[in-house]
């Protein structure tokens, strides 16, 4: 049964598991572990420990029967996909220096997947590489990867990462059994079916070395007894860094699994039942020795803080590639304004902008005498028309509004609004497209909503720049200025999702999405700035922008995918609005991340430079932006000419 | 005119340039340097050189006409690409930090490739980029490569890198030119129309270093007189290693272009005519005041060395990939026979092992009275039949001789080999496949021919483990054993083919190659040894092998685009036979190398190791290769379970 009960969580990490040892009798083992034991699923060998091929003698009976445990009908097949996962045999070494171990590992290892396919098991875990090469064993993998059916392969990776400047002297090189997993999955093409089940130790390596994870396809947790610590009364439970690291699995559908002999909490049967807990005295009654561990599993799940509504609503776009908006090429849908509209934080943080500009334009002496003319260009279904009179009521002044938009369903909205809210003396509706819009007055106060992901990348400077010509030379623009951000991320998930297509085009294309599993590997830089109006004569909205970004050292290696990026937009003097992660307006929701995909992912080694190139491009019809990696090692230029992704003017 | 008389040479470096000062008579410009001048074509500027499009007043005229050399009207289009190679401005810097400079920098780059590509023009030579960051530059270049004509854009750069243990203490890191090369053809993609004119300087690097740019698309080496040394009657020369360098180019289809102020041999004219070079005063009666130089260079041409026949005949073979024979699921044409047959070199040696086979049989004693009976298998159409004779009229040995074949059209011409040489009493011919012929008797020698490029690669283990059923326990197999060999090369033209189809097949696929434009980065290792008879129980011909590549300190970083293959065969005792390149043996001509490529080309740092590993896997119906990079950093596994490439059984 599942952890608890948070039933928004959907996610495979209310489920915990148990590694146990071979067993003959599938259904008592589930019947221990399981029915009675309390476990969700077990983590079991398929076949007999003592099997080695070469041991078989060729004609001893020639019955060809292999020694797995049971025949495929002990169980139900939905037995078998729920609650096993296959584990094999872990004495296998491909890479051994031994050719009669190699070639023994080789032929069991196709064995065993064969069965577990036949099973139709949802995963296998696979023994840990058992030195630092592993190339035969990947090519291995990869030949089966590559014949099989959905199920996946957990490669079981220690979590250990020794640090720079803790190295044993007696070891030539740090250790850091990340670099084990990324040789691995490169040699496999970094293949959607191979994940990993990290092995948790007692002691565990920084937090930077342990965010990295995050962004990898970490499917388990495996938590070895070892791992725990004894409260009080004598219980196990985890140290406050082992809990974090636990909510962090909960927090991305990573599952836990129990491993290893009782140590701790013996509340029942005493020592007896520990030791004897590896026999085939299945006691149904009896309590099952692990237990404890998993109550305590359970209780962290349970004392973890309920998700926001907010988050709640958004699980379902977690980690889901979206195209942008082309807001100025296609016109937006009903649903989309309706979505949008719905961000009060949004609002409110442009109400208080516009009181704050009101407030310079005229001064509070002056209020009752003059009108301001406001523009709210791009006015879509009319709500910064609102938020505009409601600031101007909540500080008095007067205001003439032109709310101009060019999408004539929109229009038929804005119609209907105005005569709703009787606002037809002050607002007048001028149905165009606002770069072409030949104005009859000029405006003190421009106000638009024009943002993308990464601030300019739905053309806001271009369609600013058309409708500065109606401002006047003193006048203000709601925002005033705004600035892409990036930073560097692991995103295995989004990596394999885009190469799914098969194609240039999607590797060479920005997605708009809610960032879950992934690692940020530093923090995000600024890259382009737009201010408004534009006072500039050269008047280019073409940018090219150079960062390096450091990975922290104690992060040790880790894989960029591509690049996270965000904006941040300047209102108003010191009202901001955005979703840079360091500054993020909260509660707002108008706006995910971009994700920026590298065709081929990057490799920064511990304390090593990213440098990155960004540019804007524009023709006369179309924007786009380039990008590449020239440091540690040259990328292609990404989307050169803008021929997989661009904007339309 | 050409360089010389060589009329088996057909490649470019038979015609030699000169780079010129911007003219705005462009037939003057041809009528001196080529009509007169002697030279074959002229490396020149097409747009005036102080031009700047931020200088052009925006209504100065406004006539849009920008100051090119001419219009495309005085030249022939003939005479435009055959005799202009179009010099970009050198001034432009599109990663300056002046932003005005960066702006006219790509604009003018754009102008003056448009109006290259407008007049035709076989190549443009492009200015080295200014500092160690191109990012911007190669974006823009990558921009235009994409919608280029046929037009090549041959990317200017010094001949230029510092020995690690002569760093100046100034600079902090030492320079390598190859590295800028490098960044700025990846960056593009290693697009194929993208090449390199090498700087030779009067200090050139290292033979190692200067090795690398064999592999690279090098297409002019442009020779700056001070680079020329003074003889001793007043006239330019070269150094010996400056004469050895441009041997090379003349042998890799590099074309010489000279450069600079004439500074040596004055041989008419005196010092007034070299200070006037440069003025428009061309007075064609006058001698090129740069003639010495071309003269120089058309004696160093014609000195060179005729190639050899063999070579000749190979020319229209080099670097050009090839799908490896299948001769066992295929039955071979004529042709094919006809072709191979024609190696003397190679019976020669068969025939010298067989000599000393027989003698080993049977003694000088037992000559007469015991008869050996030797088995060809794969007998063809008779070659090693007759070496097989020989080699026993030669020893005075008694043979009888069993021919099997499996192509039942080369049984034809057996048959008809043996009636009108009289071998009947002598040669049995048995039309089957050597792995399933039921022998009447059994062999003291087994003769075959079975060897790829790579040796095993033509199922040579397969054929003769199936043979030896019908070899005497102390029978001979002539080859004895054979081992095959790899070594890291450069090879971007190779690279360029295997890429033009665009999908992973032509990756993952072995390649048949006379290997010309590459440079080979360190000596050859052995990968797998096949030794027959076999007598091991396991008899597995499966195989795993890996190894590691020093690159040579002095190379410098390189890049490795595949792994050139040989083999080695012992036919019997010290007699051997083989393409590695150590120990080749010469003027035969049966074997090219075989390539192997890598879906992504590695970069090798200087002094760091490149680990490879190779497999030899079997299926039951086929055989095929695996191969993959673990380090410098991993590449996939490529040709996964013979997914692209393999041979049938």
């Amino acid at each position: 049964m599942p952890l608890g009960e948070r039933n928004w969580d959907k996610s495979e990490s209310r489920y915990c598991g148990v590694e146990t040892e071979f067993h003959d009798d599938m259904p008592q083992l589930l019947a221990y572990n399981i029915s009675s034991g309390g476990f969700d699923f077990v983590v079991a060998p398929l076949m007999d420990p003592s099997y080695r091929p070469s041991l078989m003698g060729k004609d001893c009976g020639g019955s060809g029967v292999l020694p797995f445990a049971g025949s495929d009908l002990v169980l139900s097949p939905s037995q078998w996909s729920s609650h096993v996962v296959g584990k094999v045999s872990p004495w296998i070494d491909l890479d051994s220096e031994d050719e009669i171990l190699r070639i023994d590992s080789e032929t069991t290892l196709k064995q065993e997947i064969a069965w577990a396919s036949h099973l139709s098991l949802q995963a296998c875990l696979l023994p840990a590489p058992k030195g630092t090469s592993c190339a035969n064993y990947a090519r291995c993998v990869n030949q089966i990867l590559l014949g099989l059916n959905n199920m996946k392969l957990w490669l079981r990776i220690p979590l250990l990462k020794t640090d720079d400047d803790s190295i044993d002297v007696n070891s030539i090189h740090p250790v850091d059994s990340w670099e084990l997993w990324n040789s691995f999955r490169m040699l496999c093409e970094h293949h959607s079916q191979l994940s990993i089940a990290l092995d948790i130790l007692s002691s565990i390596p920084s937090a930077n070395s342990l965010g990295r994870w995050f962004g990898e396809s970490v499917r388990a947790a495996i938590m070895d007894t070892d791992s725990f610590l004894t409260n009080a009364r004598g219980y196990p439970c985890l140290s406050k860094r082992h809990q974090k690291l636990v909510a962090g699995y909960f927090n991305h559908s990573v599952q836990i699994v129990v491993s290893g002999k009782p140590i701790h909490g013996l509340p029942s049967g005493g020592t007896d039942l520990a030791a004897d807990h590896n026999d085939r005295n299945f006691d149904a009654v009896q309590r099952h020795p692990l237990r404890p561990y998993l109550d305590y599993i359970g209780y962290l799940y349970q004392k973890m803080d309920p998700l926001p509504e907010q988050e709640r609503f958004e699980l379902g776009y977690r980690d889901f590639l979206q195209s942008p908006l082309q807001p100025l090429m296609d016109n937006l849908e009903a649903q989309t304004y309706e979505t949008f509209e719905k961000d009060a934080v949004k609002y409110i943080q442009y109400q208080r902008a516009i009181c704050k500009a009101l407030q310079d334009t005229v001064p509070e002496e002056k209020a009752s005498t003059l009108t301001i003319v406001l523009m709210v260009v791009g006015a879509g279904r009319g709500p910064l028309v609102r938020a505009s009179l409601q600031a101007a009521e909540e500080t008095g002044r007067k205001l003439k509004i032109y709310a101009v938009e060019k999408n004539p369903n929109a229009i038929v909205t804005l119609h209907s609004l105005v005569k709703l809210e009787g606002w037809e003396d002050t607002v007048t509706i001028i149905s165009s497209d606002m770069r072409h819009w030949d104005a009859s007055e000029k405006a003190d106060i421009l106000v638009s909503e024009l943002l993308g992901s990464f601030g300019d990348n739905e053309l806001s400077p271009e369609c600013l720049d058309g409708a500065q010509r109606f401002l006047k030379d003193d006048g203000i623009s709601i925002p005033s200025s705004y600035t892409s951000f990036i930073q560097p991320v692991t995103a295995s998930k989004l990596y394999n999702d885009v190469k799914s297509h098969k194609d240039l085009v999607h590797f060479e294309t920005a997605y708009v999405v809610k960032l879950h599993n992934v690692a940020r590997l530093a923090a995000s830089q600024p890259v382009f700035t737009f201010t408004h109006p534009n006072k500039s004569s050269k008047g280019s909205n073409q940018r090219h922008k150079k960062l390096r970004f450091e990975i922290p050292s104690d992060t040790g290696s880790a894989m960029v995918h591509g690049f996270a990026g965000y904006f941040d937009a300047t209102l108003y003097k010191d009202v901001h609005l955005g979703i840079e992660p360091s500054t993020a307006t909260p509660n707002m929701f108008s706006w995910f991340a971009i994700f920026f995909p590298l065709r081929t992912p990057v490799i920064v080694h511990s304390g090593s430079t990213l440098e990155v190139h960004f540019w804007r491009c524009c023709s006369p019809t179309k924007v786009w932006y380039e990008w590449c990696v020239t440091s540690p090692c040259p990328s292609p230029i990404h989307n050169s000419n803008g021929r997989s992704y661009w904007v339309g003017l």
